[in-house]
């Protein structure tokens, strides 16, 4: 059923091992220790070969150490208050500043605050100098042969100044380490180019090659490969020839087009094939004629994290450095976590400082979620031997912010709005040591999350069904309402978005149980499926009529686009969403989508800058440059 | 006396109202707000000027989650275990892989695992599938008009493949500032030149040149100007003209060729001339016709914090990027520190953890040392409200390495020898993580570092005037004999060294009372100062006899430079340092240089791979490069 038959076994070694075994095969092959003489004002962040001697001493003269003037000490003696001395210019003394040459037969400097000019020529002194005071002698800062640095040093800024005052203009350090990248796929193209259906664009490639340069390597990168035996195996040939280390992305799994594995095997040793990670399963580790080639799977959450794991440890190998300790942080995990025992997982955590707890909240898990690198403060692994921890346990997170920056975050959980993202942006650019972060988990996921003490701000949108008012009344009914407080953000349009054209004739909530009508739905929670449910069951309508009322998305955004993107004829959304994907719009509803708080929380200094920001003229003109939103109470505080 | 007036008057203003009133003004400047578009794959670090949303979704089109077939869902119904169903290639299904376009009329992937191959285009499932199973749907990962970064943003690899996948190509960042740096004064000259009497060689601008690179800004270099008034003024009005920020070094004191303050008088606005900082008070922060110009003072030292207090901030802010919060540690501080409470002073310090404290030791306080900055693990900052701190007092120190080495460095303090140097060099190139630091404060002060467990291990060479017996005598008297042991270094040949030639004819101590003879010492507790005071001591020679006694030097090179330099006709001090120095040497004694250490650090790996390296042939070759060296017992361990 296809060309080559599937590479459906891959090993399971664990990530220590994995990286055990193959970092020492490399180290065998006694690369990196190739060096090279550059100038010592390009090498900042390279690393010495050699250990480095002054040439000469600084000074390499006798120099004063005070503005004054140089006389020789023994025409002072006898010099007293009842006694003073006057020396003659040129002859006795010569002025001197800082730094200034001791010429023969000066040896002492006096300050200049212990002179006393009596004319053009002549100055009082009022107290003996002693031989070399004031004076600094050669050598002071660094004596001639003095070591400056040892070898293996990575060279800092204040390396460069020692290294240059003690004369040396060139310094022997290791060769950067040369790093080939080869993107494959027949389904990849270049980002200059235009994307046809079933393209995708090269991305991974992109980002390794900033990787490389960012840990001390020299990228290149190659043309995209297709999905081509021969042209793969000559690609990886010349590859391993002009380079230190090749990577290959991606191909690298058991898919019938995966050729990595089968090539790196006629050309080469493979020593492991599979990894018990999460993502990052198939990775390929290699050796090419006597070159470490790696193959790196294609979803970008696993392509980066495969490059921190196997390829930056290598490029700190040949760059004589030591990988530094990730920074770390204990955080309070907000939900459970399952995870198998079958591989050590790297969950993606959103980091927030809530009543003097760091809570950590899992995202978005999909290794081809790029996202949620982006949105990832930090980084949870789960190790092999565990099934997941339980919601309210302390873990220990790794960094990917600093500290200074989750500290001053404000934490957003509920529902999501293109508002929030302005908001956040705006919020930004006022204030720019503030941040906000938001997580999309729907309106009533909002306020669970507020109950536990997880975020700082919830945004919902949530009808009561009896009175019709928005918000209040589940405030009431799942919080201590004396405790929480409503921050008014927009009125909002909702309703049926729609292709262009409306070719189904939709007209409204009724028309979703036509035959071949496919719906796509808002997930469980959320503030828009309770206002569809509501007007379901005022219409007597079943959800099981509705075909699709299952397939769940969690943002606005996400549902245009699936309605834009033809795998669905419909769905429930607000009008700016519609309007930015292009889609027709039939409204249902006006709803109040606001800001839940605790009382407490509004005295905090980055709240009391949000509201700031939200009443901001700037910020109510970009909500007015969508359409569907009416900014009228923007701000207000009600308790 | 000089040409112009001294400019003999510094305000003494603080820091933090010296940054605060200089941002402040900067800020209203108003700079720092032009962007450029640039590829987004040459972003990494740059920082953006807008909010970037995607302009395309990601995946783009309905893609395969899994390697298998794509079937169209209602072809599958009722297939079971029982009622396999029979599906014909390109008519029912289509072979897949992970990242395959789901084309019409297909709408469902089956796994490879669930299909049963039965011939060349015929496969059977026994199971039906479910619409849009394993189909990664356009914009999973990325929905069209989703926010990727917001403004203000420091672009990271993760975020460049973020926004190539949502297909941005272009991105509007901040404007790199430029900084204009000019290097000043008539005794200055480039690296590249040979040095003449009373020159020194320009470092700081090269220092500052890296600085601003690293800072995220662009620097631009400038010829020297030597100390003249118009040559100045005209360099820094084109320097303003082409630059964002200018900084200006050095002329910035108030000696009588200090130019700069005045200059700056006449074409523009001096905010700031003294600042109440130890060392940098001299600096000077100005405002010329609208860009920001700073007078920053010469010391290496200086130069290099006044650098970090006042110029990267500025390059921050011109950034939009937010200064990290620096490392900090709780140090135990090893000796008494007096400060003056007319400055806040930045005391560097070296640090060693040594029984599960961490040890901060004062380096050299002199403005001029820019050895003590290289050597340097950390700064302790006494505030101006303080006089100082005493030993063992807790304080907090800024990191300038990772914990990590910090916490792999064997420290030594005590007496200095040039195979130190070497010792730690071989150390870390045979092991890339261990580091040896060595303070030089003495024999005798080394004992006392050990006694109060401020240090691993003590350089000591100590003898016994009773008994002719090295080290062992000094260990019973001033430690607890039981809990420490001696490993051996070297035998060294210790004596006069005197310039080429020995024109003062001095053949032994006695020649040392010779009139015009002048001689420099070594510190008190220094080894070498009680072997020559035994010596005084044999022959009857009274200390105050001899010319220069008093002049005290740390190091044997430090004595040797002296000698060669002119300013010291003779010092004692070891072979290899005279031969290095090109001095003439007569020998007085061969002594035992060894190290003290308490007898629990021998199990220390640490220690045990620096025994390793002292017995390794690659190491005892590179001493016996050196002459007046014994090796016979390197090594060895005496309990």
């Amino acid at each position: 059923m296809a060309k080559k038959e599937r590479n459906t076994y891959l090993t399971n070694i664990s990530l220590e091992e994995a990286q055990r075994l193959y970092f020492a095969e490399v180290s065998l092959l006694n690369h990196g220790r190739s060096t090279e003489k550059i100038a010592v004002t390009d090498s900042l962040n390279r690393v010495s070969a050699k250990p480095v001697f002054a040439k000469k001493s600084s000074p390499n003269y006798n120099a004063a150490a005070m503005d004054g003037i140089a006389v020789v000490a023994n025409h002072t003696y006898g010099a007293t208050e009842s006694n003073p001395i006057h020396l003659k210019r040129n002859k006795d003394y010569m002025d001197i500043n800082t730094g200034g040459y001791i010429d023969d037969p000066y040896n002492a400097v006096i300050m200049i605050e212990d002179v006393i000019e009596i004319d053009e020529d002549t100055v009082e002194i009022r107290q003996a100098a002693t031989p070399w005071q004031h004076i600094r002698p050669i050598g002071e800062d660094i004596v001639e042969k003095e070591l400056i640095i040892s070898s293996n040093h990575k060279i800092r800024a204040m390396d460069i100044g020692a290294l240059l005052a003690g004369q040396t203009i060139d310094i022997e350090v290791y060769k950067l380490p040369q790093v080939g990248i080869i993107p494959t796929g027949s389904e990849i193209v270049g980002a200059e180019q235009e994307l046809s259906q079933g393209k995708i664009i090269e991305t991974n490639g992109s980002m390794f090659s900033v990787m490389v340069a960012e840990y001390y390597g020299i990228p290149k990168k190659y043309e995209i490969i297709p999905d081509d035996y021969e042209l793969l195996k000559n690609k990886i040939l010349a590859a391993v020839e002009e380079n230190d280390v090749v990577i290959i992305n991606a191909g690298s799994s058991a898919g019938s087009k995966d050729y990595t594995v089968d090539v790196l095997r006629e050309i080469g040793d493979v020593k492991i094939h599979g990894v018990a990670i999460k993502p990052g399963k198939p990775t390929i580790l290699a050796i090419v004629k006597g070159k470490p080639v790696i193959g790196i799977p294609g979803y970008p959450v696993s392509a980066y994290l495969v490059f921190e794991l196997f390829v930056k440890p290598l490029l700190f190998q040949y760059n004589h450095l030591i990988l530094e300790e990730p920074r770390k942080m204990k955080c309070v995990l907000s939900r459970k976590i399952i995870s198998s025992l079958k591989y050590e997982e790297f969950v993606r955590v959103k980091l927030g400082a809530v009543k003097d707890k760091i809570i950590a909240t899992p995202l978005d898990r999909g290794a081809g979620v790029t996202m949620s690198l982006v949105k990832a403060d930090g980084i949870l692994i789960i190790p092999q031997s565990l099934e997941g921890y339980e919601a309210g346990r302390e873990v220990e997170v790794q960094l990917l912010k600093e500290f200074g920056e989750i500290n001053n975050t404000i934490v957003s959980i509920g529902s999501h709005d293109l508002v929030m993202d302005l908001l956040g942006d705006e919020l930004h650019t006022r204030k720019s040591n503030l941040f906000l972060s938001s997580a999309h988990v729907g309106s009533l996921g909002g306020i669970m999350a507020m109950r536990k003490n997880e975020c700082h701000i919830a945004p919902i949108h949530l009808m009561d069904e009896e009175t019709g008012e928005y918000n209040k009344t589940y405030i009431k009914k799942y919080l201590n309402d004396k405790e929480y407080a409503i921050i008014k953000f927009v009125k909002r349009s909702q309703g049926l978005m729609v292709k262009k054209g409306n070719p189904l004739g939709i007209r409204s909530v009724k028309d979703l149980t036509k035959k071949d009508l496919l719906f796509v739905n808002r997930q469980r929670g959320a503030g828009t499926r309770i206002l569809l449910d509501y007007y379901l069951n005022k219409h007597g309508i079943s959800p099981s009529d509705i075909l699709g009322y299952d397939r769940e998305f969690n943002t606005h955004m996400a549902v245009a686009a699936a309605v834009a993107g033809n795998s669905a004829d419909c769905g429930m959304g607000v009008l700016s969403a519609a309007k930015i994907m292009g889609l027709d719009f039939i409204p249902i509803a006006w709803e109040e989508y606001d800001l839940c708080i605790s009382k407490e929380m509004l005295k905090d200094s980055k709240i009391i800058s949000l509201i700031e920001t939200m009443k901001s003229n700037d910020f109510i003109a970009k909500i007015q440059e969508l359409d569907g939103y009416d900014t009228e109470n923007i701000g207000n505080v009600i308790e």
